[in-house]
């Protein structure tokens, strides 16, 4: 029986517009939905568990992954280096499951390009607007001004990327955002390509033809 | 302001998937969608009407709507002339309405060929069986048993055409299956490409971001 090999779904956004509440909803929705979690050199925000939010790995072990061309894509943003280590995304595909990712349009254009023989999907979010954006940045109340006004302009930096995606949602309101979101990968699941076991289906209905005629 | 060209929506199935009603329903969903009436040579069966189920014409004006190029797609089945005329399509896509046709594979690929500068999807709907689909056929009670033989078979050549459409559906249930036409519609209208309005949205967010920085 052929086999479906998983989508790759890349949700990226600028920070503060909500995507990590949105990757967090859908993989709660569908359990099948593997995470990509994202290899960082930098030090865990309070809160940040190593293996669920990021893998937590030192300068010289990035490095190394990224010389035996074990990361899918990798960027260095604001002097940390982040990347998406190519195993467990392998291993998921193989088995049928489709890969959620969280990066910006750097690591997006990577993975469009990686030869992994997966159908990629990639969705940004875009905010209703940038006073919102900033409000919410403002609202973490982890960072200063300056990371404020830095995080504001890779912000801008990302949104200007916009039109290199498949799909664009504004994110008016989060739970709306959610369900757009699951309408496009149930859509992208109905695709011909991504119904390797139809063939099955059709093979019964050519007998069952065959028989009747 | 730039204005968004109405997507070629193509739904084929054999005769008795469901096809006709699934296509009724997407009609009362959104008003905004407009059905592209197939124009005939064949005689109207009982309870069809002009200009809704077809436009009924003559073999001469179908062939003078051939040759003037009036006909996005044409096809000759069971002694019948079938075609989909490009004047009601032309104007609905330019006014940014999606169109929805139900028609063949044959019509299908024409369809995708017609320069119309929209952006075509296709689907296929194939029966759960085809002891079932014969079932929906005979109780039409409409057809002798030869046309029956003779609409099986065209309904194999249909089915053996699935895998040449963007989206496949297994009609198991019509109201699921309805469900699952309106998922890949709504998300389709979320491409890129779909929302060239999205550009005045950008720039009203760049605007801002020009102001708070």
């Amino acid at each position: 029986m052929p086999e479906r090999r998983g989508l790759l779904v890349i949700l990226s956004s600028p920070s503060g517009a909500g995507k990590s509440t949105l990757a967090r909803r859908l993989m709660s929705w569908d359990a099948s939905l593997k995470f990509s979690v994202s290899a960082t050199t930098r030090v865990a925000r309070p809160g940040e568990l190593e293996g669920q939010d990021y893998y937590f790995v030192s300068e010289e072990k990035f490095r190394r992954w990224v010389k035996d061309g074990e990361l899918l894509e990798h960027a260095h943003v604001f002097g940390n280096n982040y990347g998406s280590p190519r195993g467990p995304v392998q291993e998921a595909i193989d088995a049928g499951r489709d890969v959620l990712f969280d990066i910006d349009w750097q690591g997006a254009q990577q993975i469009q390009k990686s030869a992994l023989g997966s159908h990629t999907l990639s969705i940004f979010i875009l905010p209703p607007s940038i006073v919102e954006l900033r409000r919410r940045l403002i609202s973490r109340g982890q960072d200063t001004a300056d990371t404020i006004a830095k995080r504001m302009r890779k912000s801008w930096d990302e949104i200007s990327h916009w039109d290199g995606y498949d799909y664009v949602i504004v994110n008016d309101d989060l739970t709306e955002t959610e369900e757009k979101l699951k309408t496009i990968i149930r859509a992208e699941r109905m695709r011909v390509a991504q119904q390797p076991r139809l063939l099955d289906h059709v093979r019964k209905l050519q007998n069952e033809f065959e028989d009747l005629t």
